[in-house]
């Protein structure tokens, strides 16, 4: 179904040298010839596609608004596969304002978040996951993080997944058409154990998909890692020598996470989201406090553990059995701050102290910025993120992965049937079900309401 | 001279849909060629002009930055002048750093703010009062600053300025021609009385120039308006319910002016620039006080003086003489506030009590919104800034008027040689000046440390 409504909406943020105006839909080529004249030539709707055009937006009076650029695409060769103008004015907040309220007085209207991009998704363009993919690398902020975005817009993962869904598809049809001879009990179109090896091929790639997850979600929202220690033990030194040290991006990145993200710190290409956590005061009667309750929620978030204990001052960071058990179940890495300031006696003491804690042991000072770069080779080390490249495929989207643990779910059950001997059509019906878990990524299946929740996370413009 | 160096810059502000990097240049095509490969056709050099092309942006082992649209200009039919390439971009701070880092790998060095503007006016695409106008236009933000600012890009003041400079032209010529053939002393070309005639028009015309610069500063940075009143008059609340009422733009226009702006507020399309001012607590010991000093050293900056009285409570802000005259040059408006809460007989009492006060009176209430309307009204109306047409010419800009009164002087001393019959040599050298000056505003005869001066206040990528 064409759109038969034109949006606009100024794309680019406020500020800056230059403001592009973009409209899209069947009348904006009209809309744009009504409020632009060019300087020389022939009129917009008769100018070939693909081409850029000097001359000026005059308002209702016939003042000049603004002298802008005005680019020119013809259905369905544009972003959204529909006409569109993009008119790069000058980055005025009035100007801007001008125009899009002459936009708007000439049948467009404005454009809802990620309106473009959902229409690009409606007219073919692109399919669910790769306009998904354009959202994410907006936001991209580091290597890793564009490089799953861009594979992802660029079709990787649906490529993945068409691959699975032929499969399927092969299967299921063949199961099928044993169903359309069911008269003929003995018929077997496939051999079992031959159906059982495709099955479990599909199980194994939807399988590493779902826990690829994993990984694409600690690159993208950063790998979680507490830090636990007394107060004045020197946590905030230690992020700020780090945020200092690697000219951190900390970033509240728009629609991937409502958490409070404390400080992300970006090391040697790996996102780290630094999770405070009230410092603890007393190790004796603090465990039954909201405090220390806080914190072992905070701790349960996290990846990796910071453990950081005060050299100079160390006997009332021995915390008791009862929180080293509860962290034995994270990657622990034991900080010893301050250790500029004590004596080899002193240290070795304290290795002692903690010998029975099986976790790296690093002697730093956040404060003279010693012992920082082994630290954050421990730290990657410790996150044990696979270095990824354009070509792989990693689920970084919690929908796809819900979609991909529900497609696991019927697989399962159709390796199931097919081992107990199940009837046909109960097989089949798990196939089909498998199939259109794969499809709801893609947008095969999508409601609107599923579209909606999707594209309200995109900026305006986009 | 043409520039032998290739610039680029990130023209869009952080966030957004779209970010643009735009490229001049000699090698900007070829920097680009390198950096960007088109899906389809010919490669970027063998384009033609104006014209659009979608492909992908790779890093040096060829794995995709990211998709773009790039927009190709032939010198000189760009903004610049030069070979110019735009690459609109996903708007991710990332992807924008990792194009501009391609750029810089291949040739292309980062542009200084305003440089795109500055390489225009050096290539003739604009005099300098026009590249001036550039800045202008992009800080605009009411329709007035907006209209000024592109009459003064379109040219309109430089139009003028350029009639004027032919007049003064022909003048020296006829005074120079005089002195050529001084040997024949009684020679006259030019009848004195039509001379003195000629010198009185642009005298007028440059004399009426440097006067627009007090309506078009008070436009460009706001009309100053002083709110002198003891603590708790409701001056905050007056501001707010200004601001709220209007959708005021509060704004720290860059490069226009380095005060403090305290508030400004846009009503029916005049920026008001208010200046808010130290409380004053008491009425008789206070005059020697720092405080007061400031008061009057505000007020003194002030077109309009807003003088806040309590209608409940207004014994105390009877001011004494000393302060009511340091005023009377100023275009007071007196206003009493929370006239809501008083009778009509108190109301009667402040009336008489103010009556030796020959300003306008206004009783208002800023918390309940009454006699807001009619407050603006007189606003408007004592700052008498004349409405502007896009025709019109008005100066705004501090380097004009300064040239503008130093080509005044000049064209006096024209005057006053004419007028007392000085030697024609004297005459003509007060001509060259007077034209010298205004050629300073065109940027015909700037220096470099001038035209630094001027765009340093520029944006990057403009």
């Amino acid at each position: 179904m064409p759109h038969t409504d034109t949006i606009c909406a100024i794309s680019t943020a406020q500020g800056g040298a230059i403001g592009v105006i973009r409209v899209s839909g069947p009348e904006a080529i009209d809309a744009a010839s009504r409020i632009f004249t060019p300087i020389h030539g022939k009129p917009l709707h008769e100018r070939p596609h693909y081409t850029l055009t000097f001359g000026k937006i005059h308002d209702a009076n016939g003042e000049v608004i603004d002298e802008v650029l005005v680019s020119l695409f013809h259905a369905p060769h544009s972003y959204t596969g529909e006409d569109s103008v993009e008119f790069s004015c000058h980055g005025s907040t009035y100007i801007l304002q001008q125009v899009m309220s002459r936009l708007l007085e000439n049948g467009c209207r404005l454009a809802q978040p990620g309106e473009y991009t959902q229409r690009a998704f409606l007219n073919g363009k692109m399919d669910l996951s790769q306009a998904e993919a354009v959202a994410d690398l907006i936001a991209s902020t580091s290597a890793a993080t564009h490089r799953l975005a861009m594979n992802q817009m660029r079709g990787g993962f649906s490529k993945e997944l068409s691959t699975l869904r032929d499969k399927l598809l092969h299967l299921t049809s063949l199961m099928e058409l044993e169903l359309d001879f069911s008269d003929h009990e003995e018929l077997e179109f496939a051999d079992r154990s031959e159906l059982s090896q495709i099955a479990s091929d599909i199980e194994r790639t939807v399988s590493r998909l779902a826990h690829s997850f994993s990984v694409g979600n600690a690159i993208k929202n950063g790998v979680p890692v507490a830090i636990i220690g007394e107060t004045n033990v020197g946590k905030s030194t230690l992020l700020n020598a780090l945020l200092g040290e690697e000219r951190a991006i900390v970033s509240d990145i728009h629609g991937t996470t409502r958490d409070v993200i404390e400080d992300t710190v970006n090391l040697r290409g790996i996102t780290f989201r630094f999770i405070d956590t009230a410092g603890i005061r007393q190790t004796t009667d603090v465990v039954e406090s909201i405090g220390i309750k806080r914190t072992f929620q905070k701790m349960n978030q996290a990846s990796i553990v910071l453990w950081m204990i005060d050299s100079t001052n160390s006997e009332s960071t021995i915390l008791n059995s009862e929180f080293r058990n509860s962290v034995s179940d994270k990657r622990i890495i034991l900080l010893f701050n301050k250790s500029d300031q004590i004596t080899p006696e002193q240290r070795e003491a304290l290795e002692q102290a903690f010998a029975d804690i099986d976790a790296p042991k690093l002697f730093i000072s956040a404060k003279s910025r010693t012992g920082l770069e082994e630290l954050e080779t421990l730290l990657l080390n410790t996150a044990a993120l696979p270095e990824v490249s354009q070509s792989d495929v990693i689920v970084t989207n919690l929908r796809h992965y819900e979609a991909l643990v529900r497609a696991l779910d019927s697989i399962h059950r159709v390796q199931d049937g097919l081992q107990t001997g199940l009837s046909g059509d109960f097989v089949s019906q798990d196939l089909r079900e498998c199939i259109h878990h794969l499809s709801d990524i893609v947008g095969e299946v999508s409601t609107d309401s599923v579209l909606q929740n999707i594209f309200k996370h995109f900026c305006i413009g986009k």
